[in-house]
């Protein structure tokens, strides 16, 4: 992999730059200049650089960001189907974690890495243990990763030290691995697996204001088991324990009151936002439009691919919004809505230089060809509504931070039978 | 294209032929014999052939077969977004169809086959007007199709016999024209724009027992319609007209009474469900666990590409089991039974020669490449969760009637560039 320092790229003549700035303009045959990792600007006529895309049959979109997954349990994909979050977990999920080691979770990681680019994710939000050999999968394909590992007590407060410990732990890895590309996330694993105690240590001892994820209301019975166990349901507890603000950031919320939206709304708590987990585990629907109607900031995750079982964001994308619209009305959601769910809205979660294609942001790229089949008719006004309800998400080209990890459909950084044969010999 | 007649395949070495014949085996390592467009034999060691495929690293599955489309209507995708059937059809789709002709019916044809055939689907019904458009573009591709025109005399009994008269015509120029891969059913274009006469004139006049698809309870407001114009529920008031049999094929079925469903039961009549132009249009959810339940033959479409708005047959399996999930639970509807959906059971409808690979039936075939990412890992147990969950569809190899219309990715019958170029010059 090449040193961001030395990046200096063209993207030339761009038939359609979907830019996803304030004004969400498309910009048509423009190119962008691209130095040290960050767009340098958007015009016309720039001499060639180092090296230099031909875009005039390409449109160019912001990378998309997957807020939610756990990218090792790729392994478990096809197996455990048809149950509940709770039988699916202790049936089927916690056997094989016990299974579970670095090679694993290292080869894990590389192929849903291989997946998550070639469907033009150039970030994700990662929660799993092992993370070490996550760092080693990242640093060697060139993606971008918001890292964290999942916090859980389980109501036992010997445990609490050491899981915070881990977290301490898990940031200063990232620390000395040294890549700008790797970023630490706090996550608190689960209301069921999370004592008061534990949730409030982490939040209140937050002092870089690090996003702190938690699985939130996934299920039904969640609910009830927080309401026994706390006497509230789990936003009223969370907002008890004075741990819901800006860096909060709930993880599913399909079970929610009204009361417990406007909490969230009040405390400008971000919502990630995974049907096709909530979907295939039967969790119910997340009430993403009164959300939405509330001015929450909702964002887009796969959640894993043992519970979605593919990690394609333009498949979530088409997913959310279509589940909104049926149980709601057809205009319940728009394209627009859902577009920015997988991209500025997760901006405003994990950083601000990613999301967009403005002068100053991180170059995460991503080309489509204008000859894809699923994208077909194309023009102007079709554009945000074929991205999300049509095309099939197989990008030409992917750019992080200035640095090409797919060029003509070919990974750059990856060699894709490689890991497949390793990852036959481990889940044989 | 070469004639059916001269055909002669070995597909050598199949790492898993996915049968569905009725023990739904998985067979490994076999070699599949075909002779004149129809499976000859499944074994071992067979000696080369004229056109031989390698198929240690491919997966081989009996096509797929899409239900229910307009395929044309591929040309509007993209527009008309967020709107519930009624006024998407007014406002968006009756504009756009009064602009039709037969080139761009042509093209729409050409553009809908390219999708299909990429995402495995071999065989398709289709309902569209200017059907000699279709038939042409079906001829040039090679693919399956069972062909229609939607009836509707708009309750004007003076229309009746130039509807009726319309699918005489259509059935004599699939005659006239001679291509076996092509099929007559008859179609009923929708319970609010056929008169009862028209109805009974169809179904009691069927004399070759063809299927006789009909869109039937798409929306809330077309059952109170007819509850309104008629005094019944729909299914009810086709049960009064004496015209439900088995050769009725309800379309949608969306908003179903328990009595109606018990009606389809009792009439053995088949349904094709749609998810995904369902959910985008809000018109509800089908009822399809319970019609399984009452051994209700359900089959799947895409409808068309302007509400749906691809035509991915892998992706349909992958929505209508996670929508039948998240609102009944978690072990509602199996993997298997989705598969079954998009092979065997519309087999039922249209013809007893595909939707499995059986000795005797069409060689209506597509290979997987057992390195594509989204199957992986793979192994015999995890096959079919991952085929309906998590693969995106992208086949390596499609055969119809034992031609080759995909080989390793590219089309053998299709000009893609030249298909796309036409239609961007009829959609701008």
């Amino acid at each position: 992999m090449k040193k961001q320092s030395d990046t200096k790229m063209l993207i030339k003549n761009a038939r359609f730059i979907v830019t996803q700035n304030k004004k969400r303009e498309i910009i048509e045959n423009k190119d962008i200049k691209i130095v040290n990792g960050k767009i340098e600007s958007i015009g016309k006529g720039f001499k060639n650089d180092d090296e230099t895309i031909d875009a005039k049959n390409k449109i160019v979109l912001p990378g998309l960001i997957n807020s939610h997954t756990h990218s090792p349990m790729v392994l478990f994909r096809g197996t455990g189907d048809e149950t509940d979050l709770h039988s699916w977990l202790s049936n089927s999920i916690v056997p094989e974690e016990k299974k579970m080691n670095k090679k694993k979770v290292y080869y894990g990681s590389l192929l849903s890495i291989l997946e998550k680019i070639s469907t033009g994710t150039t970030c994700y939000c990662d929660m799993y243990s092992f993370y070490n050999s996550i760092i080693k999968a990242v640093n060697e394909t060139g993606i971008r990763c918001f890292l964290s590992t999942g916090l859980k007590d389980h109501n036992n407060e010997e445990k609490i030290y050491d899981e915070i410990k881990k977290s301490t732990l898990l940031i200063k890895s990232i620390e000395k691995n040294k890549n700008p590309l790797i970023k630490p996330v706090l996550a608190l694993h689960w209301t069921l697996t999370c004592s008061d105690k534990l949730i409030e240590n982490i939040c209140k001892d937050n002092k870089k204001n690090l996003p702190v994820c938690m699985h939130v209301s996934e299920t039904k019975k969640e609910v009830e088991e927080n309401k026994k166990l706390y006497g509230k349901r789990p936003i009223e507890r969370l907002n008890g324990l004075n741990v819901l603000n800006e860096n909060f950031v709930a993880i599913h919320c399909v079970n929610l009151s009204d009361n417990e939206i406007d909490i969230l709304a009040k405390n400008r708590c971000k919502v990630i936002h995974n049907p096709a987990s909530n979907m295939k585990l039967s969790d119910g629907i997340c009430p993403v439009v009164k959300m939405l109607k509330k001015g929450i900031c909702v964002s887009l995750g796969t959640d894993s691919a043992a519970s979605n079982d593919n990690l394609n964001m333009f498949e979530e994308m088409r997913m959310s919004a279509l589940l909104q619209k049926v149980v709601n009305s057809a205009d319940a959601i728009t394209a627009k809505e859902v577009f920015d769910m997988a991209t500025v809205n997760a901006s405003k979660i994990f950083s601000d230089k990613i999301g967009s294609i403005e002068i100053g942001k991180y170059a995460d790229l991503i080309l489509i060809n204008k000859k894809d089949i699923t994208i077909n008719p194309i023009n102007k006004k079709r554009i945000i509504s074929n991205l999300v309800y049509s095309f099939d998400g197989r990008v030409s080209d992917v750019i992080v931070n200035g640095n090409t990890l797919i060029e003509n459909y070919n990974f750059s950084t990856l060699d894709k039978d490689k890991i497949l044969d390793n990852i036959e010999k481990l889940t044989l």
